[in-house]
């Protein structure tokens, strides 16, 4: 499948799972998938958690395929009941579900046939015309139907099944970032001349990011663009003002 | 304020900011306000994250403080342009938003009366009606409206908010937890069993979740009800199917 370049590419993630919402399993799968659809340039614009239940599942799908050019699903593809992630999927898109012989191929090569039990071969259950998505750890494969990505929860499937399908995804213009150090320098001393500063410069998105160390907050600022050109001018214009301000500050 | 206890109160988090969607920052608040309510009686239905757009975050507020409870928020109540999370808030609500007096004199214990320029009277920016929330860190308060309430993203902030907010929420009945560790046992062993006594079981949840070490997967069976009883059944019926299946599969 060739890669394609569009203007803009989006992206949402559906994170399926009770666990993460009772806060037993920490997610660490969005900030791994937004960082990385970022450097192939796919903008990640809006993530749902839902738990276990079909009708969630369904609903969160159906709102996220319409609007976004990739929805990303996370967990519930495992073997056991509360698994219920693919057919779900099935069910969004009005597609019949069962075993797919493609699916135990590839699983054939971890399990002996007669490992391959009721529950085992759940995990071969993928709905018509889904394109399967290879899972190297594992085996049991992830699936792309339509505009929807269907990938294990546990992390180190999910990245490999990431760098399986990412090659054969549509790609936009990459949004370039760049942050300058503010540390030293409150928000509250800077926010106005930023907020002029990002007014003056349309088509860079300009942020500040406060983090608290115990000692004091220590602030970012970050300004991102698919233009390198009005980038590099913002990024000048921010440099020069912190260190105006620094100056402004300093003991005379 | 009494806390009110129902039978189910139910929460749902919106993360709002352009940096957790970029990947530049790593989420750290959902994991911890997911184990908080858990702790507290509160059932964590939905989390969404949104970009700073004023469309956007009324949209999530919409849809989500309709459906549940309590909506937490986390992020944009800082002193800079892209801290738009008040203002959308009360958009969302039909109300008025003004510098709030009380949010001032909060404020006015960190900072001198010449230090409260513009940008940190943004921070004092609160909805007709709302109750404020008191930041005993950076003093900056969140606060209270309907059933919307707004903290701060960096996690410390937002810790101590949650700690001022929690003692004045109505709490439903807790949900019990118990795992049985199935270490060694592969899912697709017991998947079968364990949806057996999933159904047998009413009113019990019962999920599996593997993690990969490297090694190969170790799994842990969790079950969670808000009845002790029903919880201590099913976990019994669990252990005792996890030892006979490490009997079934011990070297004769």
């Amino acid at each position: 499948m060739d890669t394609v370049q569009q203007a803009s590419v989006t992206a949402a993630i559906l994170v399926i799972g009770d666990e993460i919402l009772s806060g037993r399993t920490k997610d660490k799968n969005i900030g791994y998938i937004a960082e990385y659809l970022t450097n192939i340039a796919i903008d990640l614009r809006e993530v749902r958690v839902v738990p276990d239940v079909e009708a969630e599942i369904v609903a969160g799908l159906d709102a996220l395929r319409a609007r976004y050019t990739y929805v990303f699903t996370t967990g519930g593809i495992g073997p056991t009941h509360d698994d219920i992630t693919a057919d779900s999927v099935a069910k969004a898109f009005g597609a019949a579900i069962d075993v797919d012989p493609r699916a135990v191929a590839m699983m054939s090569e971890r399990y002996k046939p007669g490992e391959l039990n009721a529950a085992r071969l759940r995990m071969a259950r993928i709905p018509a015309g889904a394109a399967l998505i290879a899972n190297p750890i594992s085996k049991a494969p992830g699936f792309r139907i339509g505009n929807v990505i269907v990938m294990a929860g546990v992390p180190s499937v999910m990245q490999a099944m990431l760098d399986e399908i990412a090659p054969t995804l549509a790609t936009g213009v990459r949004m370039l970032s760049e942050t300058v150090d503010a540390a030293g320098l409150p928000e509250g001393i800077y926010a106005g001349g930023l907020a002029e500063l990002a007014a003056a410069h349309p088509g860079v998105s300009v942020g500040s990011y406060p983090s608290f160390t115990g000692a004091g907050f220590s602030n970012q600022i970050v300004a991102r663009s698919k233009d390198a050109a009005l980038l590099a001018a913002a990024v000048e214009a921010i440099r020069h003002m912190v260190a105006q301000l620094h100056a402004d500050r300093a003991p005379i």
